[in-house]
Protein backbone atom coordinates (compact mmCIF):
# COMPACT_ATOMS: atom_id res chain seq x y z
CA UNK A 1 0.00 0.00 0.00
CA UNK A 2 3.52 2.40 0.78
CA UNK A 3 5.13 3.46 -1.70
CA UNK A 4 7.72 4.73 -0.32
CA UNK A 5 11.01 2.68 0.80
CA UNK A 6 9.22 1.25 3.94
CA UNK A 7 7.52 -1.00 1.63
CA UNK A 8 10.34 -2.61 0.74
CA UNK A 9 9.89 -4.28 4.36
CA UNK A 10 6.43 -6.18 3.59
CA UNK A 11 7.60 -9.35 2.45
CA UNK A 12 10.90 -9.00 4.39
CA UNK A 13 11.88 -11.48 6.85
CA UNK A 14 13.01 -10.80 10.60
CA UNK A 15 15.93 -9.58 10.48
CA UNK A 16 16.08 -7.98 7.20
CA UNK A 17 16.74 -3.90 7.44
CA UNK A 18 16.84 -0.92 5.69
CA UNK A 19 18.74 2.43 5.59
CA UNK A 20 16.90 4.98 8.30
CA UNK A 21 17.67 7.96 6.60
CA UNK A 22 15.90 6.73 3.61
CA UNK A 23 12.88 5.93 5.25
CA UNK A 24 12.87 9.33 7.41
CA UNK A 25 13.49 10.92 3.80
CA UNK A 26 10.07 9.60 2.53
CA UNK A 27 8.04 9.80 5.53
CA UNK A 28 4.69 11.15 4.54
CA UNK A 29 4.24 13.92 7.31
CA UNK A 30 0.55 15.51 6.48
CA UNK A 31 0.67 19.00 5.05
CA UNK A 32 1.51 20.49 8.48
CA UNK A 33 4.48 18.39 8.26
CA UNK A 34 3.51 16.21 11.09
CA UNK A 35 3.22 12.23 11.79
CA UNK A 36 1.22 10.85 14.82
CA UNK A 37 3.24 8.93 17.11
CA UNK A 38 1.85 6.68 19.87
CA UNK A 39 3.30 6.44 22.96
CA UNK A 40 2.77 2.78 24.84
CA UNK A 41 4.90 1.86 27.96
CA UNK A 42 7.25 -0.40 27.23
CA UNK A 43 7.03 -3.13 29.94
CA UNK A 44 2.91 -2.75 31.02
CA UNK A 45 2.40 -1.94 27.36
CA UNK A 46 0.06 0.90 28.61
CA UNK A 47 -0.93 3.14 25.65
CA UNK A 48 0.07 5.99 27.05
CA UNK A 49 -1.19 9.03 24.71
CA UNK A 50 -1.15 9.91 20.98
CA UNK A 51 0.77 13.29 20.03
CA UNK A 52 2.53 14.39 16.84
CA UNK A 53 5.83 14.78 15.53
CA UNK A 54 7.78 17.18 12.49
CA UNK A 55 10.97 15.73 11.60
CA UNK A 56 13.08 17.44 13.90
CA UNK A 57 11.09 15.86 16.65
CA UNK A 58 11.52 12.76 15.52
CA UNK A 59 15.38 13.41 14.92
CA UNK A 60 16.15 14.95 18.23
CA UNK A 61 14.03 12.26 20.18
CA UNK A 62 16.37 9.53 18.48
CA UNK A 63 19.32 11.55 19.57
CA UNK A 64 18.62 12.18 22.81
CA UNK A 65 16.67 9.07 24.17
CA UNK A 66 14.01 11.79 25.59
CA UNK A 67 11.04 12.04 23.28
CA UNK A 68 9.89 15.24 21.97
CA UNK A 69 6.79 15.81 20.09
CA UNK A 70 5.81 19.19 18.39
CA UNK A 71 2.98 20.76 19.80
CA UNK A 72 0.29 21.88 17.22
CA UNK A 73 -1.41 24.45 20.22
CA UNK A 74 1.50 25.87 20.92
CA UNK A 75 3.09 25.26 17.90
CA UNK A 76 6.35 24.71 19.17
CA UNK A 77 8.69 21.86 20.39
CA UNK A 78 6.80 20.10 23.32
CA UNK A 79 9.78 18.25 25.20
CA UNK A 80 7.28 15.64 27.59
CA UNK A 81 8.20 16.61 30.92
CA UNK A 82 10.33 19.87 30.39
CA UNK A 83 7.45 21.79 32.55
CA UNK A 84 6.22 18.65 34.70
CA UNK A 85 9.43 16.64 35.24
CA UNK A 86 7.43 13.67 33.75
CA UNK A 87 9.54 12.72 31.11
CA UNK A 88 9.57 9.94 28.49
CA UNK A 89 12.32 8.32 28.12
CA UNK A 90 12.37 6.37 24.72
CA UNK A 91 13.61 2.35 24.94
CA UNK A 92 12.49 2.18 20.76
CA UNK A 93 10.84 3.52 17.92
CA UNK A 94 9.17 2.10 15.61
CA UNK A 95 6.83 2.79 12.55
CA UNK A 96 4.18 0.57 10.66
CA UNK A 97 3.56 -0.80 7.65
CA UNK A 98 3.16 2.43 5.51
CA UNK A 99 5.43 4.42 7.20
CA UNK A 100 2.82 7.02 8.64
CA UNK A 101 2.49 6.48 12.27
CA UNK A 102 4.96 6.10 14.85
CA UNK A 103 4.81 3.64 17.63
CA UNK A 104 6.95 5.34 20.50
CA UNK A 105 7.77 2.53 23.64
CA UNK A 106 8.92 4.66 26.41
CA UNK A 107 9.68 4.45 29.72
CA UNK A 108 7.55 7.22 31.77
CA UNK A 109 8.39 8.78 34.28
CA UNK A 110 5.49 9.55 36.78
CA UNK A 111 2.34 10.33 35.16
CA UNK A 112 1.76 10.66 31.14
CA UNK A 113 -1.52 13.13 31.14
CA UNK A 114 -1.45 16.71 32.17
CA UNK A 115 -4.65 15.15 34.70
CA UNK A 116 -2.27 13.44 36.81
CA UNK A 117 -2.92 9.75 35.29
CA UNK A 118 -1.06 7.24 33.99
CA UNK A 119 -2.44 8.10 30.48
CA UNK A 120 -4.55 10.06 28.37
CA UNK A 121 -6.80 7.33 27.67
CA UNK A 122 -9.16 7.15 30.90
CA UNK A 123 -12.67 7.83 29.71
CA UNK A 124 -14.27 4.85 28.62
CA UNK A 125 -17.69 5.10 26.01
CA UNK A 126 -19.74 2.30 28.45
CA UNK A 127 -23.75 2.32 27.37
CA UNK A 128 -24.67 6.18 26.82
CA UNK A 129 -22.11 7.23 28.87
CA UNK A 130 -18.41 8.42 29.36
CA UNK A 131 -17.15 6.66 32.37
CA UNK A 132 -14.18 7.54 33.44
CA UNK A 133 -11.80 4.87 34.89
CA UNK A 134 -8.89 5.79 36.64
CA UNK A 135 -7.64 7.84 39.27
CA UNK A 136 -4.46 10.55 39.39
CA UNK A 137 -1.71 8.89 40.62
CA UNK A 138 -0.86 12.60 41.91
CA UNK A 139 -2.14 15.95 42.39
CA UNK A 140 -2.26 17.47 38.63
CA UNK A 141 -1.43 21.05 40.31
CA UNK A 142 2.03 19.83 41.18
CA UNK A 143 2.75 19.09 37.75
CA UNK A 144 3.12 22.65 36.99
CA UNK A 145 4.80 24.12 40.14
CA UNK A 146 8.10 22.79 39.24
CA UNK B 1 -6.96 21.92 27.62
CA UNK B 2 -10.08 20.52 26.26
CA UNK B 3 -12.81 22.91 26.05
CA UNK B 4 -15.59 20.12 25.17
CA UNK B 5 -17.75 18.81 27.46
CA UNK B 6 -15.15 16.05 27.83
CA UNK B 7 -13.09 18.93 30.19
CA UNK B 8 -15.66 18.14 32.42
CA UNK B 9 -13.75 14.23 33.19
CA UNK B 10 -10.50 15.82 33.80
CA UNK B 11 -10.81 16.68 37.24
CA UNK B 12 -13.78 13.79 37.98
CA UNK B 13 -13.15 10.83 39.94
CA UNK B 14 -13.56 7.56 39.07
CA UNK B 15 -17.07 6.57 37.99
CA UNK B 16 -17.81 9.75 37.22
CA UNK B 17 -19.21 9.86 34.01
CA UNK B 18 -20.82 12.34 31.06
CA UNK B 19 -23.62 11.27 28.41
CA UNK B 20 -22.22 10.09 25.60
CA UNK B 21 -24.12 12.11 22.85
CA UNK B 22 -23.07 15.48 24.36
CA UNK B 23 -19.51 14.01 24.13
CA UNK B 24 -19.91 12.60 20.56
CA UNK B 25 -21.28 16.02 19.51
CA UNK B 26 -18.33 18.00 20.30
CA UNK B 27 -15.48 15.23 19.29
CA UNK B 28 -12.94 18.17 17.57
CA UNK B 29 -12.98 16.06 14.23
CA UNK B 30 -10.17 17.50 11.37
CA UNK B 31 -11.23 19.03 8.72
CA UNK B 32 -11.62 15.82 6.80
CA UNK B 33 -13.89 15.01 9.98
CA UNK B 34 -11.88 12.78 10.75
CA UNK B 35 -10.15 11.34 14.23
CA UNK B 36 -7.45 8.71 15.39
CA UNK B 37 -8.24 5.33 16.55
CA UNK B 38 -5.66 3.30 18.09
CA UNK B 39 -6.52 -0.20 17.76
CA UNK B 40 -4.95 -2.16 20.66
CA UNK B 41 -5.47 -5.75 21.57
CA UNK B 42 -7.01 -6.12 25.03
CA UNK B 43 -5.67 -9.33 26.27
CA UNK B 44 -2.25 -8.72 24.97
CA UNK B 45 -1.90 -5.30 24.66
CA UNK B 46 -0.05 -5.31 21.43
CA UNK B 47 -0.60 -2.03 19.53
CA UNK B 48 -2.24 -3.05 16.23
CA UNK B 49 -2.36 -0.23 14.31
CA UNK B 50 -4.06 3.26 14.14
CA UNK B 51 -7.00 3.91 11.19
CA UNK B 52 -9.12 6.55 10.79
CA UNK B 53 -12.88 7.72 12.14
CA UNK B 54 -15.70 9.61 11.11
CA UNK B 55 -18.67 10.06 13.19
CA UNK B 56 -20.71 7.64 11.43
CA UNK B 57 -17.80 5.09 11.88
CA UNK B 58 -17.82 5.87 15.46
CA UNK B 59 -21.41 5.22 15.52
CA UNK B 60 -21.55 1.81 13.46
CA UNK B 61 -18.65 0.60 15.61
CA UNK B 62 -20.28 1.27 19.04
CA UNK B 63 -23.63 -0.30 17.34
CA UNK B 64 -22.24 -3.82 16.35
CA UNK B 65 -19.53 -3.84 18.13
CA UNK B 66 -17.24 -4.76 15.05
CA UNK B 67 -14.33 -2.14 14.16
CA UNK B 68 -15.49 0.37 11.10
CA UNK B 69 -13.14 3.13 10.24
CA UNK B 70 -12.84 5.49 7.29
CA UNK B 71 -10.46 4.57 4.69
CA UNK B 72 -8.25 7.72 3.33
CA UNK B 73 -7.21 6.64 0.49
CA UNK B 74 -10.34 4.72 -0.98
CA UNK B 75 -12.53 7.36 0.62
CA UNK B 76 -15.32 4.88 1.99
CA UNK B 77 -15.86 2.74 4.93
CA UNK B 78 -13.57 0.57 6.05
CA UNK B 79 -15.27 -2.27 7.69
CA UNK B 80 -11.82 -4.42 8.98
CA UNK B 81 -11.87 -7.92 7.82
CA UNK B 82 -15.03 -7.11 5.06
CA UNK B 83 -12.40 -8.49 2.50
CA UNK B 84 -9.46 -10.37 4.50
CA UNK B 85 -11.54 -12.26 7.62
CA UNK B 86 -9.42 -10.69 9.84
CA UNK B 87 -12.07 -8.88 11.87
CA UNK B 88 -11.65 -6.86 14.97
CA UNK B 89 -14.54 -6.83 17.71
CA UNK B 90 -14.89 -4.79 20.17
CA UNK B 91 -14.11 -4.58 23.64
CA UNK B 92 -14.31 -0.96 24.57
CA UNK B 93 -13.54 2.43 23.08
CA UNK B 94 -12.00 4.87 25.00
CA UNK B 95 -11.43 8.63 24.44
CA UNK B 96 -8.20 10.52 25.60
CA UNK B 97 -8.59 13.74 28.44
CA UNK B 98 -8.77 16.36 25.39
CA UNK B 99 -11.21 13.68 23.29
CA UNK B 100 -8.87 14.39 20.19
CA UNK B 101 -8.04 10.14 19.96
CA UNK B 102 -10.05 7.35 20.10
CA UNK B 103 -8.45 3.91 21.82
CA UNK B 104 -9.84 0.83 20.57
CA UNK B 105 -9.72 -2.09 22.70
CA UNK B 106 -10.05 -5.04 20.45
CA UNK B 107 -10.29 -8.89 19.92
CA UNK B 108 -8.88 -9.24 16.93
CA UNK B 109 -9.43 -12.22 14.38
CA UNK B 110 -5.70 -13.50 12.85
CA UNK B 111 -3.44 -10.89 11.83
CA UNK B 112 -4.07 -7.20 12.02
CA UNK B 113 -1.88 -6.04 9.11
CA UNK B 114 -2.06 -6.53 5.45
CA UNK B 115 1.16 -7.95 5.59
CA UNK B 116 0.12 -10.85 7.74
CA UNK B 117 1.50 -9.79 10.83
CA UNK B 118 -0.13 -9.69 13.81
CA UNK B 119 -0.03 -5.88 14.17
CA UNK B 120 1.32 -3.07 11.97
CA UNK B 121 4.38 -1.72 13.98
CA UNK B 122 6.78 -4.58 12.88
CA UNK B 123 9.64 -2.00 11.62
CA UNK B 124 11.90 -0.66 14.05
CA UNK B 125 14.68 1.63 14.22
CA UNK B 126 18.00 0.42 15.36
CA UNK B 127 20.75 2.53 14.72
CA UNK B 128 21.26 3.48 11.35
CA UNK B 129 18.65 0.93 10.14
CA UNK B 130 15.35 -0.07 10.16
CA UNK B 131 14.64 -3.48 11.39
CA UNK B 132 11.90 -6.08 10.38
CA UNK B 133 10.89 -7.16 13.98
CA UNK B 134 8.09 -9.78 13.01
CA UNK B 135 7.08 -12.52 10.86
CA UNK B 136 3.88 -12.85 9.04
CA UNK B 137 1.38 -15.16 10.78
CA UNK B 138 -0.20 -16.08 7.88
CA UNK B 139 0.76 -15.47 3.93
CA UNK B 140 -0.78 -12.09 3.04
CA UNK B 141 -1.66 -13.34 -0.13
CA UNK B 142 -4.21 -15.56 1.48
CA UNK B 143 -6.04 -12.79 3.35
CA UNK B 144 -7.33 -11.45 -0.04
CA UNK B 145 -8.16 -14.54 -1.79
CA UNK B 146 -12.08 -15.23 -0.01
Amino acid sequence: MSKGPISKNERAAKGASLPWQDVLNSLPFNKDGLIPAIAQQHDTGEVLMLAWMNREAIEETLNTARVCYWSRSRQKFWRKGETSGQIQKLKEMRLDCDGDTLLLLVDQTGPACHTGRSGCFYNAVRGDRVEVISEPLIDPDSLYKR
